[in-house]
């Protein structure tokens, strides 16, 4: 099956278009909510809950993990790669990160090579996009900005009060002043205020959303490696994790997705 | 000498008043910069997190230990004192929380009997103040609320923003309907936003800060336990570590303590 890891609920936003595009094949989801958000911890810690997450994972039959959560992919993913696909009985596994695609995507929209990136300050302060992107293209301008409030509004359910809106725009006032013409939200929290980005900044700058970049890398994933495609289950399955409440997880998911689910598994460390 | 154990930033608040109050005595603060808001981390880490720095700090020589963040002492001061004060050798130490001198007070000044509590999600769901305010006076009704975005407001700096103002506004709304007439400030981050929190609540409700509070009790411990008391050194020493920035932490420091100190030495767990 499809495992997608993320620190609690912003990976919905990954599996959502996921789900959408590619909807025939078996989904399981791991949200760290007992530990969210990992923004605030060190690099150390993600590292050691990224290596649980994933060994979980493959334990529980994973072909193909998405780490579904920019902070993870930021700081561990290209950890766990090197710790976890270099075996001999790993070959067919495989872990895909959020920032690539997006990366990729920003190169494709920008046409004054001036791109930004809002996270949180783990991924901001590793300058993990600016580094892919300049791997596409050095010449583009990379501007990060740190929106650290941002997830706890979210998560206190404050997204559309107009205090966020106002953080908001307090925050993407720097973003405008650089002049680019693509934002990259690299942060999966972050399309549940999609409705207040897109009102600040206007139709000049171009928004890019991990999770709809994610989906159609994935599809195009999956048509270059039938090899791998044709050992995942279809038969759409979604199945639910949490280290968290499995209620607040459930009632989160069904209102985000749309969708009845089968109450989240509680896994503890 | 005594030592001052805080998440980060937040523990100044205590140390400013008890350097007020006895100056004489010498000083080591560890402000767990790097992993801080604590509020965020599981039980299990917290304490894990506690029992490095209590270590720590005793190996440096201290006497005395106050743990100065709220979160710490909520989830963790009773296992640390449990697990390090029961040795032979160990007579002469002493750990101190925040909780009980402000339990302490709000019974003083409670006349009608409803004490609000504000606080990280970690200590309010911990019911630690209740448990502490019941074992004095089980019949005075205690109302927590919950305050998770207060300390990421602080420590982006924000708190004098009108945004900041106006969620305060939101969280005090709560406690102000339960008609309490004292609220203990159950955070040690929210001194520094004491401004809006008596503007919001007005004369009719009165406000315990833990520094003080602390402040006041460690000067009657030492006045109880002389046999403690006289091992103390009395240079007026001020030394700082952290786990975080060095830069960042020095000028914050200074700057809310009013005095130069010398850089902070950074520690690594």
């Amino acid at each position: 099956m499809i495992a997608l890891f993320d620190s609690g609920y912003g990976g919905l936003t990954v599996l959502k278009p996921i789900l959408k595009l590619l909807p025939e094949y078996d989904y399981l989801y791991l949200g760290d909510s007992g530990r969210a958000p990992y923004g605030n911890h060190s690099t150390e810690n993600i590292k050691m809950f990224s290596e649980q997450a994933v060994e979980y994972l493959f334990k529980k039959g994973a072909k193909l993990i998405i780490f579904a959560c920019n902070t993870a992919s930021s700081t561990s993913l290209r950890h766990v790669q090197q710790k976890y696909l270099n075996g001999k009985d790993e070959k067919d596994r495989k872990i895909l990160g959020v920032l690539i695609p997006a990366a990729q995507k920003a190169m494709e929209i920008t046409k004054n090579k001036r791109v930004g990136v809002v996270g949180t300050k783990a991924t901001i302060s590793s300058k993990v996009y600016e580094t892919e992107i300049h791997k596409l293209n050095e010449n583009v301008e990379v501007y990060g900005k740190a929106c650290p409030l941002l997830v706890p509004l979210i998560e206190e359910g404050w997204q559309n009060k107009p205090e966020a809106h106002s953080i908001l725009k307090k925050y993407l006032r720097d973003v405008k002043n650089n002049n680019v013409d693509t934002l990259i939200l690299g942060c999966t929290h972050y399309p549940l205020m999609i409705k207040n980005f897109k009102r600040i900044l206007g139709k000049k700058i171009r928004i890019i959303e991990s999770g709809e970049v994610t989906a159609q890398s994935l599809k195009a994933y999956l048509q270059r490696h039938p090899e791998i495609e044709k050992k995942l289950s279809k038969k759409g399955k979604r199945e639910f994790l949490t280290t968290g409440d499995t209620e607040t997880f459930k009632n989160f998911t069904e209102k985000y997705l749309g969708m009845k689910i089968k109450t989240p598994t509680p896994i503890q460390w």
